[in-house]
C-alpha cells in the first residue's frame, strides 16, 4: 500500500503575514466576480515583510502574552510620550526589491570606471572568483559576528590568524594584528602606540613629507586634541627632528625606494622609534621594515584582491615588536589549547581592549575590518610566496618599462628608483596631459600643477604602458617600442633594498593554490562557525538583524567596486547622488540636520562627533570646556573615545534600575558648569530601557553650557519612534552595521556616520579632496573637525547595502522594525522572566529592544556562571548572547525584528532546557564540577571517546532536546583556556606539528 | 615566554607550480639584476594551473611511482599510437581568467535585452535574491552529483520532494517525477507513457492546434521513429479522432482559457488518455487537470524564479495518476526509513530507468533539470501558496486591464478568456506594431501575418499596460485611464473553471517567508549534502572537476539571463556569436565538422546522432538499415537510446579485457550487411581503456555500410590527444557537463551537443526560430532531423560556462587537463592495485581516466559488498565512486584532473583503511554482521545512544582515520532501505508527524 502521495488536503493553512495583502480564507479559492484591486496586489511592501521574521498572527500571539491589544498599545507603553514623534518619517514609502534595485541601478550608471593609474594607496586588484564568491558573497562569511565565542568562531580567527601571520612576514615584524580601518588611521593608531611604548619624553612626530597625503591629514586631526605636534619634513631628516616617533612612507608617495637602516638606526640613536606605513605587495621584493629596524610598520591590504570601492572598506595593518605587544591596539588573535587539550584559536590580551580598560583603553577602536582581511588573507593564501611575488615582479618590471620610454620620450621621472609608481615631471603641460588621459579612460594621479603621478597595478597590461606614453608622448615624437624596451631595460630595485628572506612559508600559504582546494578550505572554514545563516546570533547592542541579498548585491556592481577614491568629481556623480541620498534618509530618521558618512567604524563617529562638540566651544569662545559626563553603564568605547578627544571623562551613577541617577547628574553638571563639554548617554539606555528622564537630561546638561551627544548604539529601538535630533541632542553616530543592515562580517566592515543638529553642521569632517567638490560640502564648513578616515566618505562601497535597506523599508517600514525589534525583546523577556530574572525594566514593565538576564543568582546556587550557560548554548546550537555587559553576570539579548517567532522560541526553549539543567546542579541531581554546563561546548569527537567518564550521556551532552538532532551544529574545539593563550602568546600561523 | 610569533623561517619553502612560471630559489631572494622577462611574468596561463589540481613536482612524484619519467612518456603508453593528434588543437592559446571574462562581456554586450511579451512558455520573472545566492550562486548547490548516495544527498532530494509536492499540488495529480528538460520533451515523454499505460491500440496522437508550437514540432520529431502518427486539430475536436491519448495546452497557446472537463469524459470514454500540457501559475487560480481528468500533466517550472536565459535550462515537470507511477520516466524522489529507522529520502524505482533496464527502460532521460526544480520548488517555498495566488492574481488583473484598454482603442481581442495572453488581431498593421514595440523596447509575440500575441507576467508594471496601449494604439485614439479601467473592469476567469482547492499547504511551503528563515533552511539542507565544494567526488563516467567561478559568473549576467528564447535574431547577435564559437571549439576539439547545442542532455544528444545516422541511410536510399550494435558494456542510455530511435539492438560481446570482441563484432557486422545503420561505442570503453582495435572497430562497420557513432562520455581522457572525428567515427554525442565543466547540479542541467562529420551535417537538428536567421543555418540542412529540444539552442544560458573553460584552457591546456586525468587515474589505481584488483587495463597495465576496482572476490572472503565500502566511505568523508557499473560489484574511480595529490592520496588512504577493515572481518577479528561496513553509514545522532552495542568502538565508526577529525562530514540519515520505500511509495512532503 502507498501513502496518499500528496499533502495538500491535509496541513492547515498558513496565516496572512503581508499586512496590506489580500485576505483570502483560501488560496485559489476566491469566486470569479471577487475584484481584488491591483493596489492590493501590488508587492511594493514585500520586503517589509521578508526583513521582519514574525507575521501578523505571530505577534498577535506575541502580544497576547504580554496583554497588548495591539503592537501600538504596547509601543505607547514602552516609549515615553515625551519624545515620540507624531509625524510619519520624512521618508519615500517603501519599494520593491526589483525596484530599488533599479533606481540604485541608474545612480549606478551615473559613476564612469576609469582605469585608474591614481595609486595613492588605491591600487587595481583582481579578486580571485573563487573568493569573491565563497567569502564575499556567502553569508556564513559576511553575516558572523565579532569572533568573541571562539569554540563557534575557529574558521574566521583561522583566517585572521593567516592575516596576521602574512603580515608579520611580509612586514618582517614579530605581531600584527587583526586588522585597523584604514592606513591612515593605524598610522595615527602606530602614533600613540609610540608615544605609550616608546622612552621619549618628546611631544612631537616627525612625519615624512612623503607620506601619504590622506595620512598625514588624518595624522594631523588625531595628534591635535592629545597635545602632540606634527613636524613635517624630508625622510632623510626625520633624525635630525626632536620627536618620540617618526613616520616613514616605504615607498614613498613619489614612488622613491629608499634604503632607511642608516636612518632608522640614526632616529634610534636618539631615542625614538621608528614607524613605516609600507606597500605589503612591494614588501615581496624589499627588505622589510622589521629586518631594517622599525618598531612598528602599518599599511593597507587592499591591492590584495580587495576592490577600491570608492575608498573602502578595506583592511589595514599595524605590526609591532613582540615587546610592544600589550600596547597594540585593536583585535589580536591567539592560540592557545582548548578543554581537550587540542590547540584552538581565539582574541588574545583582550584586557587591553576598550570595553575592559574604559578610560584606560590602547584605543577606541572596536569594529575592524574583517572580512576584507579574510578576503586579503585569502588572496595570499591562493597566490602563495610565489605567486605575489611574480605579481610584484610583473608590476615592477612594466613600470621599469614605463620609466624607460617615458625617458626616451625626452619626460622627466623625478623618482630615481621606484617600486611601481612614477612621478613625472609635466611642467605647463599637467592639466593637458589630464585631460587626454581622462579623455583615453586613464586618471593619472594630480600631484601638483607640474607633476603627474602614475602608479601600475596587478591589472595593468601591455596596452596600457603603450597607452600612458601615448598621453605623454610630446607632440610629434615617435612611441617607443614595448618589445625592445622589455627585452633590455633592467630591473630597477635599488641596491641593498631588495628582499633575502623568505615568507609565507607556512603550509596553509602553499596548498590552497588550485581552485578546488581553495574552494573546499574555505568551506572547511565557513563550515566551523556560527553565522546569521545558520542561528540566531541574540547579541545585546549589537542588533544582528538580517542582511539581506538584495542589499548586498550592489556593493559587488563595478560601478561601484571599481572606482578610486580620488577619481575626478564628474565620475562619480552617482556615489555622490547615493550618498546624498542616504545622508537625508539618515536625517529624517534621526532628526538631525547633517551628517557625515566619512567615520568608518562606530567608535570613529564617536570621536568625531566629540571633537565636532570641541570644535564647537571653541567657536563659541569657550575652549576650556572639555568635561565629558558618562554614566556607569556606557559602553567602554565612550569614556576610551573621550579621552582620545582629549576630553576629561567624570563618571554619573545609575539607580538602581539602571537610570541615569539625575540628581547626580545634575549635581556633577553643575560642578562642571564652566568646563562641561558634553554629555554621552546610550539611547535606549545600555541597559535596554526607554528612560523617561531623556528630555531632562538634556535639559540639565544644556543648562549647564554643555552638548548632548546620544550614543546610536541603540537606534533599532528608535527609528520612526522617536529621534534623538529632536528630543534634544546635539549629535549622534549611527551604527550602519546596526541599525541600518551592513553586516557584521565577523567583526567589521561597520560605518559609523556622525550626524549633528543645524548649530553644528559646519563642524563635520573635511577631507582634501572634498573641497573640489563645491556642491557636496556645506560652504559652511569651514571650521571642520579635520579628516578622520583616509577615504573622503570612508567606507563609502557599502553604504548601498543601507540605501537599499531604507529604500525598500520606506518609513512606515522602519518604524515597523523598531515596533517589531522591541515586541521580539519582550516577548523573550516575558517567557524567561519567570526563570531568569530580567534586570531592568521601564515604568511599564516591559524593556526596549533588548532585555539583561541575571544569571549572578545562580552562581550563588548551583557554581554556573555566565560563561558556563553562554557555551552551553553553543550545544543547543546558538550564539550566546552579549555576557557581562553592560552588568558583569548577565547576559543580554537582543533578538532583533527579523527573526521569525520560531526562532525565538527555540531559543526561549533552549534557555529554559539549561535552567533546568542548573537547577539539577541545584537540586543535587548533577555534579557542580562535572556537568554538562562547565564541560560545554561538547565537540563531537571529545563525546566519541571510548571510555565516556560523566555523570551525564553523551546524548544529553549533545542532544540536550530533540530538536536539536534536526540541526546540529557541533562547536569545532572544546572550551578555549584564554588565560593560557594570554601566558603563552602566540599569534600566527600553527606550526606544522600541531596539525598531525 | 611566548613563542616566535611568526613561523617565516621555519618552513620548507613551496615547489613551483605554474609550468611556466620563473623557478625562483626562494621568493624574493633573487638579486636585483635577474632581469626576468615579462613573457614569463605575465599569467595568461594561471587558469590552467587553477584548473588541474596536481603540480609539476607533484606529478613527478605521481609519474616515479608509475615509472615514467615524463606525462608524456606515460601517455605514449596509454593512448594507441595509431589514433594519437600529432598536430596541436586549433584552439587559440590559453587567456587568463580576466582575459576571457572581458572577452566574453564584449560578446553579451552585443545582445539587446528587451522586455519580453513573447510568452509562450517563457516568462519574465524575478529570481528572489535569497535564492540566486544561496542555491544558483552556491557549490554546495551546483557542483553536486545526482542524489544516488541518499544519506550524503538529503538536503537536495529534501529539495526535490518539495518539487514533486509542488507539482503534485498544483497540477492535482497523484505523483510527479523530479524534473524533465523542457515542457516539449515532458510532452512527448507524456505520450510514451500513454502509449505504454493506456489499454488504446491507436498508433495516433490527438495534438490540439493550440499547444505551444515547439512542443508540437518535438513531438513530431520524437512520434516519427516510434511509428506514431500525430493528427493537429482543434482542442475541442480531440474526442472525435482514433488515438490512444489528446494533448491539451491549458491556458491554449492563444490564452484562451476553456472548460476541458465534458471534453476530458469524452476522451477517454473513446478509450484514449488525456495529456495536460499546464502553466504553474495559471494552475493556483484555475481547477488542475487532475480534477478535471487528466492522466498526465507536463508543463515549464521556468515562470517560478528560473530566468528565461535566451531557452533554457529550465525544469519541466510530469505528473500522472497514481496507477501510472511505474511508467513514469525520469528520476522519482520518494519517502523510505533509514537504518535507524528513521525517514529518509531517496531515489525511488530505479528499476524502471535505463541503467537497470537498458532495452526495456521507459526512456533514456538521465539528466534531469534538478538544480532547475531546486530553485522553482524554493520559489514557491518562498512565496508560499498566498504569495504564488496573488502573483497570479496581480498578472490576471492587468491582463484584464490591457484587454479592457485595447478594447477601448477598438482593438479586436481574439480570445474570450484568458489568464495571462491575449491574441490581438492586428490585421495589416502587424509589422507596424512589432516595429513600434521594439522601438519602445518591448517584445510581442510574432503570432502570424495578421494577429500579434501579448503575455504578462510578474514583471509586468503598469507602465508596461501603457506602453502597451501606446503601441498598439491606432494613430489619433486617446489613451485610455489606467486608473479609472483598473477600478471598473472585473477579473475574467471563465465561470467553471476557477480553483477551489487548496495547495501547498504542507508546513514546508508555509514556514520560510522571511529571508533569514529561507536562508537558514538552505543553509540546513546544503549542509546535508556532500558536494564537490567538501571532497572529491571520484564518480566513474561522470567527470566531476572543477566549476570555476569564472566559468560560473556569466550565467548570471543579464545580458545572458534574461533574454527570450524567441526574441529578434537582431537583438541575440552576442549569443549567436558565443554559441558559434563555442561550436568551432568543440569541432576542434573532436575532429568534427559541425555541431548543434541544441540537445539539452547526453541522452538527447545521442538520440539526435542516432536519428543523424538514420536520417543519413534514409537520403542514401538505404531505409532499411536500422540494426544499431552495442557492445555488451555500454551504458543503458544507449540501447534506450536507439529504442527511441526506432532502431533494433544487437548486442556485441566483450572480450575477458573487457574490449569489443572483435570476432563477434565482424560476424555481426556482416550478417546485418544489408541492414547495419551503426555502432555504439565508448572510447575510452565504459571500462576505462584505449581500446587498441578502435580503428578497426571503425573500419568494420564501415566496411558493412554501417555508422560508427562514439558516445563522447569519456571524452575526458581524450581532448588534445585523439579526436573522434578524425579516427574514424561519423557521430558523438558531447557532454558538456562532463568534459567541459558545466557543474552537474545535483542532476542536472546537462548539455548534450550533438557532432557530426561533414557528410551529417545538414542533418543535425532544425528549430522553427533557425530558420529566420539563414546565416546561422547551414544552407544545407535541410533534410534534418527536426526539432529535439524546444528551444533553438537548448539550455543555451549555460553554455558561457564550456566557452570561458575552453578558452581559459586553450588548446595547450585542455591537452593538459587530459593528460593530467589520465595521470591522477593511473596514481590511484597504482596505488590500490596491490589491494584492490583493477579490472580492465590497456596492453600497457596502464588505464585511461579512470578505473575499475574489482570487489566481487570481497563479498566472497568477508561478504562485505560493494554497496557497503561505497557507503562506509561516507564515514571517512567521500562520496562513493559509480558502484556495479559497467560490472556488477566493482567500484569506478574517476579522480579527474582537478583533484590535488593530497586529495588523491586522502582517498586512497580511506580505500586502504576500508581494506583493512575488511582484513579484519576476513580473519576474524571483526564480525561478519556487526562490523563498520555493514552499518555504515553511522550518523552522529546513532553514534550518541547511551548504550552501545557494536562490536567496535564509537570512535573507530566515526574517525576510523585521525585525519577525518579534521574535516568530519556527518552523514545526516544511516543507510536508506531501498525496498522498503519502493514497496511503500511516497513521494511528497513527509507528514509533520514524522518531523518531531
Amino acid at each position: 500500500m502507498s501513502h496518499p502521495c500528496s499533502t495538500r488536503q491535509l496541513m492547515p493553512r498558513s496565516s496572512a503575514k503581508n499586512e496590506t495583502a489580500m485576505k483570502m480564507d483560501e488560496p485559489g479559492a476566491t469566486a470569479v466576480s471577487t475584484r481584488i484591486p491591483l493596489g492590493t496586489l501590488e508587492q511594493h511592501r514585500g520586503f517589509v515583510d521578508r526583513h521582519i521574521g514574525t507575521n501578523d498572527v505571530e505577534q498577535a500571539q506575541m502580544l497576547k502574552l504580554l496583554g497588548y491589544p495591539t503592537r501600538a498599545a504596547m509601543i505607547d507603553a514602552v516609549v515615553p510620550a515625551s519624545i515620540r514623534l507624531h509625524a510619519p518619517l520624512a521618508i519615500a514609502a517603501a519599494k520593491s526589491e526589483e525596484e530599488a534595485l533599479h533606481e540604485l541601478k541608474q545612480l549606478a550608471a551615473k559613476n564612469r570606471v576609469l582605469k585608474s593609474f591614481i595609486g595613492q594607496g588605491y591600487y587595481g586588484t583582481f579578486t580571485p572568483g573563487v573568493i569573491m564568491r565563497n567569502v564575499f558573497q556567502n553569508p556564513a562569511w559576511y553575516t558572523a559576528y565579532t569572533p568573541y565565542q571562539p569554540e563557534i568562531s575557529q574558521g574566521r580567527l583561522e583566517a585572521l590568524l593567516n592575516f596576521q601571520t602574512m603580515v608579520c612576514d611580509l612586514s618582517g615584524m614579530a605581531i600584527a594584528n587583526a586588522s585597523m580601518l584604514d592606513e591612515a588611521t593605524a598610522a595615527a593608531e602606530a602614533m600613540t602606540l609610540c608615544q605609550r611604548a616608546g622612552k621619549s619624553r618628546s611631544r612631537s612626530i616627525y612625519v615624512a613629507d612623503d607620506v601619504l597625503p590622506q595620512t598625514i591629514d588624518v595624522i594631523r586631526t588625531r595628534a591635535q586634541p592629545l597635545g602632540i605636534t606634527l613636524i613635517v619634513g624630508p625622510a632623510m631628516s626625520a633624525a635630525d627632528a626632536d620627536c618620540f616617533a617618526a613616520l616613514l612612507q616605504f615607498p614613498g608617495a613619489n614612488g622613491e625606494v629608499r634604503d632607511y637602516r642608516a636612518l632608522t638606526d640614526a632616529i634610534h640613536a636618539r631615542g625614538a622609534l621608528v614607524i613605516a606605513a609600507a606597500d605589503l605587495l612591494a614588501l615581496t621584493l624589499l627588505t622589510p621594515p622589521g629586518e631594517w629596524g622599525a618598531d612598528a610598520v602599518v599599511g593597507s591590504s587592499q591591492r590584495f584582491g580587495v576592490p577600491m570601492g570608492f575608498g573602502g572598506p578595506h583592511a589595514a595593518y599595524l605590526a609591532t615588536r613582540d615587546e610592544f605587544k600589550r600596547n597594540l591596539p585593536g583585535r589580536l588573535v591567539g592560540v592557545t589549547v582548548d578543554a581537550n587539550g587540542q590547540s584552538a584559536i581565539r582574541l588574545a590580551l583582550q584586557t587591553r581592549e576598550q570595553h575592559i580598560r574604559r578610560e584606560k583603553a590602547t584605543s577606541n577602536i572596536c569594529t575592524a575590518q574583517v572580512l576584507l582581511a579574510v578576503m586579503a588573507s585569502m588572496y595570499a593564501v591562493y597566490h602563495g610566496p610565489q605567486g605575489l611575488a611574480i605579481i610584484a615582479r610583473r608590476v615592477h618590471r612594466l613600470t621599469g618599462v614605463l620609466n624607460a620610454g617615458l625617458r626616451r620620450l625626452g619626460l622627466e621621472v623625478i623618482n630615481p628608483t621606484f617600486f611601481d609608481t612614477l612621478t613625472i615631471a609635466t611642467g605647463e603641460h599637467t592639466a593637458a596631459i589630464h585631460e587626454a588621459a581622462v579623455a583615453h579612460g586613464a586618471n593619472l594621479r594630480r600631484v601638483d600643477a607640474a607633476h603627474v603621478g602614475v602608479s601600475l597595478d596587478e591589472t595593468t597590461t601591455r596596452g596600457d604602458i603603450e597607452l600612458l606614453w601615448m598621453i605623454f608622448a610630446p607632440a610629434g615624437v615617435g612611441m617607443p617600442d614595448f618589445e625592445s624596451l622589455e627585452t633590455t631595460v633592467d630591473d630597477a630595485l635599488p641596491p641593498g633594498v631588495e628582499r633575502t628572506s623568505a615568507f609565507l612559508s607556512h603550509p596553509t600559504f602553499n596548498r590552497y593554490h588550485s581552485e578546488t582546494e581553495m574552494m573546499r578550505y574555505l568551506r572547511r572554514l565557513a563550515d566551523k562557525d556560527v553565522a546569521l545563516d545558520r542561528s540566531m546570533i541574540p547579541l545585546g547592542s549589537c542588533t544582528m538583524k538580517l542582511n539581506a541579498v538584495s542589499e548586498m548585491t550592489p556593493v559587488t556592481w563595478p560601478e561601484f567596486a571599481h572606482l578610486h577614491p580620488f577619481a575626478p568629481a564628474n565620475q562619480t556623480v552617482g556615489y555622490r547622488e547615493m550618498i546624498g541620498s542616504l545622508e537625508r534618509m539618515l536625517c529624517a530618521a534621526t532628526g538631525y540636520a547633517s551628517v557625515s558618512l566619512q567615520p568608518n567604524a562606530g567608535s570613529q563617529g564617536e570621536y568625531s562627533g566629540l571633537l565636532i562638540i570641541k570644535a564647537y566651544h571653541a567657536a563659541q569662545g569657550q575652549p576650556e570646556r572639555n568635561v565629558c559626563l558618562i554614566p556607569a553603564s556606557a559602553h567602554g568605547t565612550n569614556p576610551a573615545s573621550a579621552q582620545m578627544a582629549g576630553m576629561k571623562v567624570v563618571v554619573v551613577a545609575c539607580d538602581d534600575k539602571g537610570n541615569v541617577d539625575l540628581g547626580d547628574l545634575r549635581a556633577k553638571a553643575e560642578a562642571h558648569r564652566a568646563d562641561l563639554a558634553a554629555i554621552m548617554v546610550t539611547y535606549p539606555s545600555t541597559h535596554g530601557v526607554f528612560e523617561v528622564g531623556i528630555k531632562q537630561i538634556c535639559e540639565i546638561v544644556h543648562a549647564n553650557g554643555g552638548q548632548v551627544y546620544v550614543d546610536g548604539a541603540n537606534l533599532n529601538a528608535l527609528v520612526g519612534l522617536a529621534a534623538p535630533g529632536e528630543f534634544g541632542a546635539d549629535v549622534s553616530h549611527l551604527n550602519l552595521h546596526k541599525t541600518f543592515c551592513i553586516p557584521h562580517g565577523g567583526g567589521g566592515p561597520g560605518v559609523g556616520p556622525v550626524a549633528v543638529g543645524a548649530h553644528l553642521t559646519r563642524f563635520l569632517p573635511a577631507h582634501r579632496v572634498l573641497p573640489g567638490l563645491a556642491d557636496e560640502v556645506p560652504e559652511t564648513a569651514t571650521e571642520h573637525i579635520g579628516p578622520v578616515s583616509a577615504a573622503p566618505y570612508g567606507s563609502a562601497s557599502i553604504l548601498p547595502i543601507s540605501w537599499m535597506y531604507i529604500t525598500m523599508m520606506g518609513g512606515d517600514g522602519l518604524r515597523a522594525a523598531s515596533e517589531s525589534a522591541i515586541l521580539a525583546a519582550n516577548y523573550v523577556a516575558r517567557r524567561l522572566s519567570s526563570h531568569f530574572p530580567v534586570l531592568y525594566a521601564g515604568e511599564s514593565g516591559l524593556v526596549a529592544h533588548e532585555c539583561i538576564l541575571d544569571l549572578r543568582p545562580l552562581k550563588e546556587t548551583s557554581e554556573v556562571t555566565v560563561e558556563d550557560v553562554a557555551k552551553r548554548l553553543m550545544d543547543y546550537g546558538f550564539h550566546a548572547p552579549t555576557m557581562s555587559f553592560p552588568v558583569a553576570g548577565t547576559l543580554m539579548i537582543e533578538p532583533t525584528e527579523s527573526e521569525s517567532k520560531a526562532e525565538l522560541d527555540r531559543f526561549v526553549d533552549a534557555m529554559l532546557a539549561i535552567r533546568e539543567e542548573i537547577r539539577a546542579i541545584e537540586e543535587g541531581r548533577m555534579d557542580r564540577n562535572d556537568n554538562p554546563l562547565k564541560n560545554a561546548p561538547h565537540t563531537a569527537s571529545a563525546l566519541l571517546t571510548i571510555e565516556w567518564k560523566h555523570a551525564y550521556s553523551r546524548e544529553q551532552a549533545a542532544y540536550p532536546l530533540a530538536s536539536v538532532k534536526v540541526n546540529k551544529i557541533w562547536p569545532s574545539v572544546g572550551r578555549a583556556d584564554n588565560v593560557y593563550g594570554d601566558r603563552n602568546l602566540f599569534c600566527s600561523c600553527v606550526p606544522v606539528a600541531e596539525y598531525a
